[in-house]
């Protein structure tokens, strides 16, 4: 049913009906056994490995038309889904169906009173609008999260995976319909930009956006959106190299975060050095990245130690490069390095080599970042590495999920109060009955 | 220090220097101890004790002002503020100071590799706006949530308070600032509408906006907010009379959930009944209500029951009385009045009442609001009432907070990962390391 929703979307999408459809499944798939919701997942898995062959081909010709278009060769390595990569998405399916039911869980549970007693219990959001770029992985790991949470999904992929995109909502639809409490119109796929557009007014249907891709997409989304929007635009990441330091591996560090994938959100940006060891290190650092084929741009104080630097400008501080670029700044102290980063940074990862524990979590509790890392690379804050199973984005608001967002950033709650008869003028006024509060362990 | 940017307020506003000077001010209390803002709730409780009789002297101010005004009796009664009523106030700070520092609370810990640690941990959520009607006692349990959770605050209370909002912001940000680690500008108190209307523009400052006040007003700021907002504007709630029920239960919730206090968000709206119950239970219902001048209106199966009822229209399953008006609907079954809620409610708190539990947890289930209740009044869906302590708002969206908003709701979390120098690099690829993903309990 899901996939008739993408197909009629295919030619002209209407999207308030899209969205009310979603709606109204939200309810019956939230009431939705967790059990249900694991054999839909593993139907799903069922199915993918079954029709491999179908999604392998869909994707061929949208890896096609991708070479027609010219695009970039890592662009296009991330559209390629081959049957082994399938096959990796079947397991992580698998293994996210036999995981806990997170819903239903009890956060927190009081007797108010002799009778009355209330629970927070975990619920999911609702219908999560997902628009994402091209990799098909992505549509995956996003419609199962949602599946496994009872959220209702409508998705936006790339335009360049369309056909791979489109088979695969078909698939999944299909299967997860296979399973009876699974209500239909829980899974639907937008066509174009436009209907996007449309989606971003509907927020009696829609209760989140969670975009990812450029920048400007995404800060477009946030600033047109009626919406609540879950991620982030910018990934200005630091490095800051304090000056009690292993040389070695603040340079590993700075490498790593910079050089291991630059096309991501958490690789650096800026490197900045304590002005004791500069001197020393900032030859041997531009040295190693300028060998790695990366483009150095330092300030000033740099510049007055190696005057072959190019000159880093108040521009260089505010761009996410996605590039091999890095810009290197020599800082006074530590708190102006976290200064810095606070006034320059996009509260994404941040990073301190130190030797010094204290002076690391004095960092770390000053820098207002999502993550903060103290002798790691920046790299590292991801959902997969952190341990979530998955990730449906990264966010770098402090609302409701901050920093890799998983399955637990797709629940909501809802208080549930069980009476007697209990009236609340009881307790009130003079004679008022007191309240017990008394907390309760699991029971 | 606060006091002075509230005096400087009341003359001409800078609003973006406000604004500015709490977000870095928010940086320096994020990294305070639980031990100094305890202190310096104590403090804020010992001043506002022995200043008391200035407090009252502004707030009869206010009184006096109001009542030339011809303000409303409710509204006059909320305003007043005696030696009494400070004292309680005082009270409930002493006991929110010696509660546990709510900051830097591991949320999770998990082990990635031998050396690299990952721990999830509470930290405030930055600045918050916090906008309020008239109840000067609203103000002090803002500001001292917000001061236990290391929230900077930036109020706009009601105009009819003026005098003595003033005059608590000034004595709380005074005996605050006696505390060494307390920055100055924490706490700033706006002069007017105008200067809300600025504040909503600062998005790179203001991290959050609780606005609580009426519905119109609310929905406003919910749509000029370039900020995230937390709270509701309708609180249109149900009671849902199933079949199987104790007919004076029934009447009590409803006549305590529609009289107990009428200008409230949890009070009743509309009453929902089986159509078996009806003939039976209406008319007693009709008339208990009507007896305590309650105007009772009812849907066209109502009337064919009570001819003389007046008729409810459309619009009143959509309104948020206030006021000592009930709306009254026969529905078909169970399902009915799950529609009708889901459609018409306004997801605050809705009640069932009925002897049949297995039918109670099917409505509670599926009904989407913040609280769902059996058997109890829907006047219980409040902070102090569920054990929160005390409330800053109640959040009808499903992001970050729902329901009654308490101390929780004021707290976001930061991703701190400790390593030994590891680099991602080592954990892909052919040789990849693998991750230990174990988690760790309380150490």
């Amino acid at each position: 049913m899901a996939a008739d929703n993408s197909h009629a979307a295919g030619s002209r999408c209407n999207v308030i009906q899209v969205a009310q459809q979603a709606r109204q499944s939200s309810q019956r798939l939230a009431a939705s056994s967790g059990e249900s919701r694991r054999a839909a997942l593993l139907a799903v898995a069922a199915q993918l490995r079954r029709r491999c062959g179908e999604i392998v081909a869909a994707n061929q010709q949208d890896c096609r038309r991708a070479e027609q278009q010219r695009l970039s060769t890592p662009l296009l390595k991330r559209l390629r889904l081959e049957p082994a990569g399938v096959e990796k998405l079947c397991q992580a399916i698998e293994e996210l169906a036999h995981r806990p039911d997170p819903l239903n869980q009890k956060l927190e549970s009081r007797q108010l009173d002799q009778h009355l007693i209330l629970h927070r219990r975990t619920v999911p959001i609702g219908v999560i609008g997902f628009i994402f770029e091209s990799r098909p992985d992505a549509l995956i790991q996003i419609v199962s999260l949602a599946l496994k949470s009872a959220n209702c999904a409508i998705l936006k992929g790339g335009s360049e995976a369309q056909a791979t995109n489109s088979r695969l909502v078909q698939i999944i639809g299909e299967a997860a319909a296979q399973v009876k409490e699974i209500p239909a119109h829980w899974l639907a796929l937008l066509p174009d930009r436009q209907a996007v557009q449309e989606l971003l007014q509907l927020e009696d249907y829609i209760d989140l956006v969670i975009p990812r891709g450029s920048n400007q997409f995404v800060q477009h989304i946030m600033r047109h959106s009626n919406i609540p929007v879950l991620g982030h635009a910018d990934g200005i990441c630091h490095l800051y190299i304090d000056r009690e330091v292993d040389s070695q591996m603040a340079q590993r560090l700075a490498i790593d975060g910079k050089c291991q994938y630059v096309a991501v959100c958490n690789a650096l940006e800026t490197i900045l050095l304590h002005r004791t060891i500069a001197p020393k290190l900032l030859p041997q650092l531009v040295g190693a990245l300028q060998e790695r084929g990366v483009e150095t741009r330092g300030c000033e104080q740099c510049r007055s130690l190696m005057p072959k630097l190019a000159a880093a400008t108040e521009e260089d501080w505010r761009t996410e490069y996605l590039n091999t670029v890095v810009a290197l700044r020599i800082v006074q102290n530590l708190e102006a390095a976290i200064a810095h980063i606070n006034h320059y940074g996009s509260h994404h990862t941040d990073a301190i080599v130190s030797s010094n524990r204290e002076r690391a979590n004095f960092f770390m509790q000053r820098v207002d970042s999502a993550s903060v890392i103290h002798n790691a690379s920046t790299r590292f804050a991801d959902g997969y590495r952190y341990g979530l199973g998955a990730e449906v984005g990264i966010a770098t608001g402090k609302l409701h999920a901050r920093g890799p967002v998983g399955l637990a950033g797709l629940l909501s709650y809802k208080w549930y109060l069980y009476g007697s008869g209990e009236v609340v003028a009881d307790y009130v006024g003079q004679a008022a009955r007191p309240f017990l509060h008394r907390d309760l362990k699991d029971e």
